[in-house]
Formats: C-alpha cells, structure tokens, sequence
C-alpha cells in the first residue's frame, strides 16, 4: 500500500510533515511516497532513522501556497507537490493522497486527476467531530463555498455511508444542521436541502439539527453546505482553544487555585485529549475515486500520522467503491430525488 | 423610564420573567410593565415583596408559542404580550420593549409597530461576544435568515455605532465573518457584502476574519448573515457547554483529581463566570425606532434583570437616533455605497 504525502503543504512543512511520514511508516508499515523537493526531503529525513522503511522521495520541485487561488494554481503548477501527488493516484502508483496544504487546491487536483464518483455532483470533506456520546460525521466543512441543494443531498448520502462503514452505526441517524430544530427553520438553502434529503428513502433523515444538539449527540450525520459546515468546525476550535487560555489565567491565579490545578492536572490533560483533533486524523474528501485525506494546515507530525491511518483504513474499507455502490444504490431507490429544486 | 415586557416569552415565563422583572424594578430604579394575563401575573406576583416597586399590570390574553411562525402568529394574536408590548412602545406608553419569546414574532411586530430607522432595510440582532481581549458586537445572530449584501452593509454601520456607544470603543475594527480571511475567501453573499463594506467610508472595515481570530478580539465588530451568525452563537454555546460538562467528568474521576478541582473552585467557578452569558442581558434588535430586547429563549432571572439594564442603557444613550443619524450620514457620505450588488 502506497500512500503520497505532500511534504510541501501546512504551516510545519516540511519539518512535522515528514516526521508524522517516519512514523506512520513505521507503526502502520505503509509505503508512504514523499512528494516535494528532493534537496528539502533528503535533508529533513536525515534528521531521522529510517532503516526498513519504504519511505520513496517523488521530486515535485513547485509549491501551492495556502492562499493562492485553487484552480489557477493548480492549472500553472503541473509539478507542485499536490498536482504529482493526486496524479500518482489518478495512475494507479499510490492507492491514496495526504495533505495538510492548501484545501481548495486539493480539492481541485482531486476532482481533476483522481476525479469523482459517477453520479456525484460535489465531493464533500468530512470529519469525525467529538460529540458528549461519541462522534458524528460533519459534512461539508469546506469543501464547497457555494452550495446547491442537490449537493447537500448528496452529502447525506456520503455521510451516511461513511458513518456506517468507518464509524460502524448501523443505521446512522442524518440531520440538517439549521438555526432552530422545527420545521421551516433555515435559509432558503437549507428549506430546499430539507426537502431533498426527506424524499431520500435510503437514509434515515430525522430533520434539523441545531448546533448544542450536535453536541449532545443527537445526529450521527450532520448535513451542512460547505460555508456554514467551515463556521462550525472553526468556531468549535476557537472557543476551546479561547476555554484553554481562559482556564490557564484563572486557574493559576493565586496559590490555592494553583495547587489545586496542580494536583487536578491529570483530570485537565484528560480534558485536553478530548479536546485534540490531532488524532482524529483529519477530514476526508468524500465523493472521489481514491481517498484524498486534508489535514488541517497547523498540523504537526500526530496529526499528519493519524491522516495516514484514516488513508490506510479508507483503502483498506474501500470506501470509494462502497460510495460509488451507495450512490448508485440511492439513484435507483430514488428516482425522483435528484431532481434540482430551485435555489 | 418604562419598560415593556412579554411576561409570557421563553422557556422559563412566566417565573422566572418576573423574578428577573422584580429584581430590575428594584436594582435599577425603572418602571417594568408586566405584559401577560393578568391573573397569572397577581400569582406570580404574591410571591414576591414588591412595596415601592412600580409594576404595573397590563393585560394581554394571548401568547405566542416559540415554535409559532412569526408573521401568522402576530398577524393572528393581536392580543399576545408581544403585539399588546410593541404597540406600547409605538404609542410612548413604553420607551423600550423585551422578550425572552419568539423571536421572529419579536422582529415581525418590532418591525410592524415599533418601526425601522428611516434607511434601515433590515433590523439586525446584535450581541456582546467575550473574546480574551474583552467583547466584540456581532450582528446579525439571528434576525435574517436570508439576508442580501446591503443588509450586510448596514449591519456594519449599525454595528461599528454600537461598539461606539454602548463599547465605548473610538475607532471600531470592522470585519466579515469568513471561512478564511484571505481576500477571495467565502461564498457568494461574502463576496458582494466584501465588496459594499469596502466602499463604505464611513466604518473602519478591516476584511475578513476567522471564527479563531474573533475569539483572539482581532475585531470590534463582526459582520454576518443571519443564518451563519446564528450558526457561529449556537456553535459557541453548544461547545462551552459540552467542555463543561466534560471537565467536570474528568476531574472528578479519581481522588486526588476531585480534590485538586476542590482546591481549585474559586479558579473554575471564574472559568464559569467567564462563560455565563445571563449577564449580557441579550441581543438588541438594531435599526428599530426604540429598542427592542430579545434574550435567550431559556433566560432566568438574572438574564432578565441584565435584559432590563440593557434596555435602561439603550434608552439613557439614545442608541436608536444615534444609529438614525450614522445611517444618514453614512448614505451622505458614500453615494454610491447602498447600490446594490446582484446576489
């Protein structure tokens, strides 16, 4: 099994990057393929002892930065780390596509070179998002800036088949994330999602969701188009890191609070493991023929190690084919349900 | 001063209402009309010492549920607390009106009888949000659930005249909630409201910001739809609840945890105080002729109390004419500022 890494994307590149390859390497015995400037790789590995491990350099002199604007990066920068990476893929030389780079680039080189799904209309990224009894899968988180119904429909589709076959939920209960529970709250978006995703016979759709009863456990699936899903997800990294800081100034103020933190302090490491989406291994991008596997761009070498065991699992699940048989599956059942609503 | 309020609205009415009335009637020295049928008022009433208060009962039959759509429900209850409270504010027998109850029925008769600003195309629900820096407004959480690019415009003069007023902030930082602060970054609406914001002379707009950097206090005013910004409160809540919860699993697991969390109380129960949005006594409904409250649907007491101060505050500083006068001002100086751009 042969896993391309982009050593070039995130804001540790290629430092962390190529430490969590040395390690995942090692504890997960994959191939994984460096993509980048051989120069910077070789000088980075040196750092490391890699006897017995398949660890090939894939020279990809280029670099996408994290700001620069997806397709036109893509389309000028045939030998950046991304194009070659996602084109190993498309060639059948890597089974699967790591990256902690620019998202929107990824998603293009994806789409591009590994290319979509039959039938799906817009991949989606997805995540396994820490809930009171567990997880749930959150989709889109950013994949998509402009969302259509249609797609949000598809991506309740895909993120039931995820939640069965990666989470193991037998019949995942999907919901739409909204601004109130009832029926009729939303956007108009989100009113028209509603009424694809409840003719949609093949998941076990349960209405709106709001984000406290996300939190609560109350959905194995939430559905979101690409803007909000990214809202979501960042302001639930803002408000635990700010918790943190928070914690760390009053519990450290004078002598008894600082004790008592001291001697709480495995209670508190425990609430910061629950709290750390570096093992969750990152989002993937639902809807391709291969899994392409985005990391978050702070990522460090744990959290670039875990997104090499969700790539591995993901090949070894087959996830692509189950998404490809669900949604060919969901066509079928329903005939009507891909039919445009107007946005 | 009187102060106008729905007896009737929100999880916790007509108790909790009232205590929360009685206490402001005391604390602040202001008139509070009890607005509600009249015999569960008395009730309530009896309950408490209410000598020297002034508190006066006026009746209203009907009541607005909270899951009632707001144009039906106020079109066909003139007799509710809501309607019966903004025709007092829209006659001069109140200067301000607050509810814990539905909000959109809230916003349809603030809209109806108390009246938008000269200018204002759509009123805007605006909070006080805790980032580690102090507080930032953020509007709209919750008014609009589809909202145009001039709307957003608006907000960010109605916002930037808050933080001035009620912030006491000179110069306040505009910015555009986004999924990344890159210029480019967002979906379609973002884009065209990036565009307005930009032109508008009269704000201090500084671009786009991330969820993580409002909670870093890199803005004085956020700017959002409807939706999203009610996605981005909701988010907020939903997580410091669910850490709350899961700190007091982990450090109560194991006795020298337990003791350490004993030791450390006074520390935590700051951590909680941090987080306890009663005390910002709720939204205002910006860009109405007199202020309108709208707290959380599950407010107690003291959120209601905090509500009232608000509303004492909103009248004492004359936000509505001061949000007349910056609208004004802000067409005068940027002509060309409130064309709008095709969404």
């Amino acid at each position: 099994m042969n896993i391309a890494l982009d050593v070039m994307g995130g804001d540790n590149a290629p430092k962390e990057i190529i430490a969590g390859a040395v390690d995942a390497a090692r504890v997960y015995g994959v191939t994984v393929s460096l993509v980048g400037p051989p120069d910077v790789i070789r000088a980075e590995l040196a750092d490391h002892s890699t006897a017995g491990l398949d660890l090939p350099i894939v020279p990809a002199e280029q670099i996408i930065e994290m700001g620069e604007k997806p397709v036109h990066a893509v389309r000028n920068k045939p030998n950046s780390s991304i194009v070659v990476a996602t084109k190993m893929v498309r060639t059948g030389d890597a089974q699967a596509f790591v990256t902690a780079g620019n998202t929107g680039a990824a998603l293009t080189a994806g789409t591009l070179y590994v290319g979509r799904v039959r039938g799906i209309l817009r991949p989606a990224l997805v995540i396994p998002f820490p809930t009171l009894k567990g997880f749930c899968a959150v989709l889109d988180i950013g994949a998509n800036a402009d969302t259509k119904p249609e797609h949000m429909q598809q991506f309740g589709v895909m993120g039931s088949i995820y939640a069965q076959h990666v989470m193991n939920v037998e019949r995942p209960i999907v919901r739409l994330l909204s601004n109130g529970e009832e029926v009729g709250k939303g956007n108009q978006l989100i009113l028209n999602a509603y009424t694809l995703l409840q003719r949609t016979r093949s998941i076990n759709f349960q209405g709106n969701v709001e984000s406290i009863e996300v939190m609560e456990g109350l959905a194995d699936v939430v559905v979101t188009d690409g803007f909000t899903g990214n809202i979501f997800i960042k302001t639930s990294e803002g408000v635990a890191k700010m918790l943190q800081v928070v914690m760390k100034e009053e519990l450290t103020r004078g002598p008894v609070s600082t004790l008592g933190a001291f001697l709480a302090q495995s209670g508190l490491r425990r609430v910061r493991a629950r709290l750390d989406d570096s093992q969750y291994g990152g989002a993937i991008l639902l809807g391709l023929k291969k899994p392409v596997i985005v990391t978050h761009g702070r990522s460090k070498a744990n959290a670039i190690r875990h997104a090499i065991r969700v790539a591995k699992q993901a090949i070894e699940q087959d996830l692509s084919r189950r998404i490809q048989q669900g949604v060919t599956e969901s066509i079928d059942l329903d005939q009507t349900a891909l039919m445009p609503v107007s946005n």
